[in-house]
């Protein structure tokens, strides 16, 4: 089993680490990361320059590659060949908050699972549901072993095709976890706004602030289940296709 | 009608002028684009630098607003009242390449659009779907004219909430257009390749390149109309949700 371990934070970044030392319990590790943060990045094909590969060491002493391009080059790069080996599944994450509702559209982590299941890869995106505005360092360990359970069904019992599962976890003990859920994505609320500034030569810039998103508590819902204390999978779909809507459209006189 | 125009191309390129001469017709156009290329960039919302924003002015004279954030900070940007009014409706495009299949994930064109209809405005994509590896400039009038057609019947009959609408027209005068086709998003074949060469100082940058990505040729998708000579209009959602698959997850034992 040749699992390739991302995420969207950087290959520094500790969720990355928790993550690859669980994976390695199911098989083989590469991390192939970015080598700074691409939050809110979305999905990203560099193609307007060349890209660079670096090898680094995570904390832990073990190997990883590392490039300047966004979380999905660093899927697509292995997956093109680059290392000289195939690889069984992409586990990206973990991400220090929620990836849910419509974040799913902006998520550097979830777009790292899509570039994979869009080269026919499977893809799974971890993501901790963090308490808002937490200091000090996150405690993982809840979020990859949940990651690991979820990636051994995976290689298990595989995945319809087309599905990227974004998974993400609640900010508890693995004892004080309720259980697993599978949900659809719910409804985020998002509380932006815009924060006008002077720079000191007094020319405006803009910051975009606000408040953090919430989410509709609703059942069945992602944000429903973290709120419940239960581990979100939510199956993802790379066709946006809006059926229902196809048959309003087609009554148009265009 | 307060209509705002955007694109992933920056300000100044010739696609967002014809799109915003056609939507004069239609009611009042706020131009505010990127100040440079975005291709390929996916749903990006900036929120780890401010934002700075110019007056700039188009070809034909107009007044325009870029900003050095993304295409989706260009719809966010005015929608959180930076210009001090409301819009009724999102423009976006119109990109020189056709955006369909996967594409919809990377391309900056469609998420500025998913951006208005997170935001609770309307949203319009528009891409055209000229030929592989074109020189000299493209003719984007049957294109613009399509987006006020399309635009026209949004305002007057709406949409279905949260549908984005994603337009590709094909490269071919008004009058040899086939007609209007209400599609599902289709299948692209990636046909990147890694391109590995060495620098003058010897060291080792990656490409990703290969082939132009194709299409499977199927009836009832965007690139089937397209192919037929057909405007593709596809209804797109923003609830990812693959719910076919959550019955078979549910049968997981984690």
């Amino acid at each position: 089993m040749e699992i390739l371990v991302t995420n969207d934070d950087g290959v520094q970044a500790p969720g990355l680490l928790a993550l690859a030392q669980e994976m390695r319990k199911l098989g083989t590790v590469t991390v192939f990361a970015p080598d700074r943060n691409w939050s809110a990045s979305g999905h990203v094909k560099t193609m307007d320059r060349p890209l660079r590969v670096r090898e680094t060491t995570l904390a832990d002493g073990t190997t990883a590659y590392s490039s300047d391009g966004a979380p999905s080059d660093c899927v697509a790069l292995p997956l093109l060949g680059l290392l000289e080996k195939k690889f069984d599944l992409v586990v990206s994450g973990i991400n220090p908050n929620a990836n849910i509702g419509h974040d799913v559209t902006y998520s550097g982590t979830v777009t790292a699972a899509m570039e994979a299941v869009i080269d026919g890869i499977r893809g799974i995106a971890v993501s901790l549901d963090s308490p808002e505005r937490f200091k000090g360092p996150l405690d993982y360990s809840t979020a990859a072993i949940v990651a690991r359970r979820v990636a051994k069904m995976v290689i298990k019992d595989g995945l319809p095709d087309g599905v990227v599962l974004n998974v993400n976890v609640p900010y508890l003990k693995k004892d004080e976890l309720k259980g697993y859920m599978i949900t659809r994505q719910g409804l985020r609320v998002y509380r932006d706004a815009l924060d006008a500034r002077l720079d000191p030569r007094g020319k405006p810039y803009y910051w975009i602030g606000g408040e953090s998103p919430t989410g509709v508590e609703e059942e069945g819902t992602d944000f429903g289940a973290l709120k419940a204390g239960y581990v979100s999978i939510t199956p993802l779909q790379l066709d946006l296709t809006h059926y229902k809507a196809m048959d309003v459209l087609k009554k148009w006189k265009l």
